[in-house]
């Protein structure tokens, strides 16, 4: 692609090495912010230079945070007998926003993954289990819930951490799998729907 | 959606107010800015600020330049006695990509549009009008292609502007409209498909 500005070709160039955002789209962006008055590039600039220097992460549960602890962690209304192991940030965020979960959370930074060289020492696991053991007695932790990708690599940090948890004598539990709400059988891949069956659920129809 | 910190909740909004980009993309791109070391976000924002504070729009075609006159119509290797009239910007880079033209452009900024209060005189019509008057004898113009889009305001600006051309003895053109090179007959709209057999062109073997 041939630009007639040096300063478009670099903006451009910039806003493509965003994930999923390809040399017309950042080209289409630019030329957006062109369009805009001076002040909303100014705040676009300043915003995510001021996030990506000020933002801290949680010394507990490692989720961004505005202080040293999140908000999550030094609530009062959240029961903190339940902690939620989740593999990434975002996927905190998307419990959170299904309001179905009162507990805390553990985010460990990525999963085991031999083939990629990231053991647990890569993670943040240690962490988790020196929360569960260093609770005090009124914050005892009874039980962590495992929200973990539904992958090999997934499946490996849950049976590890399950394993470790065991001299704890903590409940672990694991987010169920099966076919979506709304989910049409015939559709559902194999692997799911067979689960779906051999790990059915009793039914009560009160 | 629910944030755990206001930083990132800022920068989801600033992103999420450029075109095509929700909250949910919005998130993921601040995310990935997380990730990466703290220059990647200050290149990015410092481009992006330079862009919108340092660029100029070219005197005689306003098009986007790094100077008062840009590139194309400074170039000695352009052909001067052609002006190819487009809507907008991106409009430039498109034909300039297709490296058939090597004439030089004239970008009106926009296009007549009695419904949204848009006049000739909102547009930059009356300096094509000069540049083709104030032209010396060796860079007369002596042809206006219009590359302006397939709609009631386009034609209406053709029209207009072909009206207008007609005291300055400028032969005008209108770029092919047509179906698409690779494009299936039966999947073409009937507007394009009806002018296409009216505007038939000579077909020769040789």
């Amino acid at each position: 692609m041939n630009f007639p500005s040096k300063l478009i070709e670099d903006a451009v160039n910039e806003i493509s090495r965003l994930p999923g955002i390809g040399k017309k789209t950042a080209l289409r962006l630019a030329l957006h912010l062109l369009k805009q008055k001076e002040n909303v590039t100014e705040a676009l600039s300043q915003t995510l230079l001021k996030m990506r220097t000020e933002i801290k992460y949680c010394n507990v549960c490692h989720n961004i945070s505005d202080s040293e602890v999140c908000s999550i962690c030094t609530s009062a209304r959240r029961d903190r007998r339940t902690i939620c192991v989740v593999e990434e940030i975002p996927d905190v965020l998307a419990i959170e926003n299904t309001s179905q979960y009162t507990g805390l959370y553990h985010v460990l930074g990525g999963v085991i993954s031999p083939i990629q060289g990231i053991g647990p020492d890569e993670l943040r696991i240690e962490s988790l289990f020196s929360r569960i053991s260093n609770a005090t007695e009124n914050d005892k932790v009874e039980e962590v819930i495992l929200a973990l990708p539904a992958t090999m690599e997934g499946d490996t940090t849950c049976f590890y951490i399950t394993r470790k948890l065991k001299e704890y004598g903590v409940k672990v539990s694991t987010i169920a799998r099966g076919i979506p709400i709304g989910g049409e059988l015939e559709y559902t891949d194999e692997v799911t729907l067979g689960r779906s069956i051999l790990t059915r659920v009793n039914y009560s129809a009160d």
